[in-house]
């Protein structure tokens, strides 16, 4: 049932990287590519052998690495080479390049649409690693007409690569997509592009909170356009959504301090519980960390002296933020740990000279 | 013209920490609250020492630093015992308590309000520094009435805690507050609140850019209806921008996908501006660094082992950011350095055996 040869076409890093994964594996790999030079460059990573010529042998899975807008005229092009036994593609955006290809005349009984959801791609087949997938979501999005067989020979591949198999429809991908990564993107952009018409004084008290949440601004315009333009009606639906909730929570703030509080009130509680519902690590729901704030000065060595010290007592710092103030020589560092370790933590790293916090309740003073 | 006796009405994190970080200056300070015990706490700590009876010696500067709601009636009754030449505050509100002492009948030609921006503050004298101002704007909010010889005895008490006084009216600085600190956390609360009703296979999607965007909402519900309260029609107005702006971007994408990408494009072109106008470190314009990702196993000592091989280098991190994917034994560690020192902690960390990404331009398979 596992493909035992693929053909990748279209050797970037999600391309390349599947390579990677599946040649360990003793899948036989062939690799195409309109750009030559990154069809070798790939080949010498390991990724697999380019055809010779424009096809290659017929292959149990041809994995259509393209944009989201090619995905279509490249499945149709396979096809009609018949190059392939089944057929996949990785593009983020699925109800589109679905129904283009049904348009087009594809055959879907052998075609699964795939989106393999593998965080902050940045691009080219130097980037690609053969565990870049290890434990992320891989969605499979059959066709009404996809069938069992071609559904599992994905399923079976997916798993090969590492990742875990998520089945949703295309249109359901879609929406979710537009909910979890365009949604933040759009909010992110939206409040970053309030500070470009702020006065200095004002932008200068900005703080972690708005840096955290501006992050991703820092995003490529024409990237996000085609996400946009493949994911247009979803998003909008998405973003209309957040634009009523941002509106009544404004129009409670405008009715009255205590109904505005109250409001605010409601929807901080309702953050509280949504929060919690994200994924912590190794699959398992959010863990609440213990939170060790530390003083650290700003120079080199002085996080990894830190770190070094958590080690060495055995503690896992399973993650951490620095807080910088604007001019000041040092930061606070939170180091963000299991719960049971915390205590432990802070007394190791007392002892071993650092200003530690403990941290208390919230209060009303700030 | 800087106060040398100051008495500090209220002992928690922020009246502590000055406390703290004035008496290292010279400066005598009386400590006072409602609380006898954070009082005791927050002497035995070298803030200051407790004023005996309600009343104590007639100083300088009262400065008085409790919650937002109670401002006003404190200023009324430390004017009445006359325990000062000079009064300011430190809450994070300023117009609303400002109207009420006006009509309470205190005399604002001595009064300055002012609001340290010292972070994420945690409760408590016990969590003082003396530090915690260090490079950090502190805001000062005159009155009409007040005189200037008020203004530059706070003025130099601020600089005094090494923070740097930044003057705003009370109404520009509720607006500023409205829209760099309070909208964020409406935005992170209402964006993770969309999560309690999503269903578990998209909260499975989630990656980094939602985590940066909903850490904040882990906030204190109670906490920040105060903040609702005290800032109702400012933060109305800031949330109702950014819901406009939302709509309009949802329109133009509900209107065509041509039209929705050039929308999507250009808000996102606009946000890259304005992050580029959020302050970096040491009081400087955001410095765009470069990032160099490196992977590491999910195992106590390995970040820090990372980071030791980065200050052997002589190199500074400036920050850094973890990657995990759930599920995965290993994570992406970013980290941001000066752009001059990427290339060579890049090449000391792959000589070190750690496995380096090159980062290259955004490919368009992702």
């Amino acid at each position: 049932m596992t493909p035992r040869s693929v053909h990748i076409v279209g050797t970037g890093l999600i391309g390349t990287s599947v390579g990677l994964a599946l040649s360990g594996r003793g899948v036989t790999i062939l690799l195409s590519d309109r750009d030559p030079a990154r069809v070798r460059l790939a080949s010498e990573l390991g990724a697999g052998r380019p055809v010779d010529g424009g096809s290659g042998q017929r292959v149990d899975l041809v994995l259509i690495c393209v944009p989201p807008s090619e995905v279509a005229t490249e499945l149709i092009r396979v096809q009609n080479l018949n190059l392939g036994v089944i057929y996949s593609d990785v593009a983020s955006i699925k109800a589109k390049p679905q129904q283009e290809a049904q348009r087009l005349g594809a055959d879907l009984s052998v075609f699964v649409g795939g989106h393999p959801v593998a965080g902050r791609e940045r691009g080219g087949p130097a980037m690609a690693r053969a565990d870049l997938f290890l434990g992320r979501p891989w969605v499979l999005a059959p066709t009404p007409e996809t069938s069992s067989a071609a559904l599992e020979a994905v399923r079976a591949l997916v798993a090969e690569c590492g990742a875990v198999p998520v089945e949703l429809d295309a249109g359901a991908h879609d929406t979710a997509l537009a909910l979890i990564s365009h949604t933040p993107q759009a909010v992110a952009s939206l409040l970053a592009a309030r500070l470009t018409d702020t006065d200095a004084a004002t932008v200068q008290l900005a703080g972690q909170g708005l840096r955290d949440l501006t992050r991703i601004a820092d995003s490529d315009p024409d990237l996000w356009a085609q996400i946009a333009y493949g994911n247009a009606r979803p998003l909008a639906a998405a973003l209309g959504g957040l634009a009523a909730d941002l509106a009544r929570l404004a129009a409670a703030l405008d009715a009255g301090d205590e109904q505005g509080a109250a409001a605010f009130r409601a929807v901080v509680a309702a953050g509280n519980a949504g929060r919690a519902r994200l994924p912590g690590k190794h699959g398992a729901r959010a863990a609440r960390y213990a939170t060790v704030p530390v003083v650290v000065s700003d120079e080199p060595g002085a996080l990894a002296r830190l770190l070094v010290h958590a080690g060495e007592a055995g503690i896992n710092v399973e993650d951490l933020s620095l807080e910088h103030s604007p001019g000041a020589p040092v930061g606070l560092c939170e180091l963000f740990v299991q719960p049971a370790t915390a205590d432990a933590l802070a007394a190791v790293l007392t002892e071993r000279g650092w200003v530690v916090h403990h941290a208390e309740g919230a209060d009303s003073d700030g």
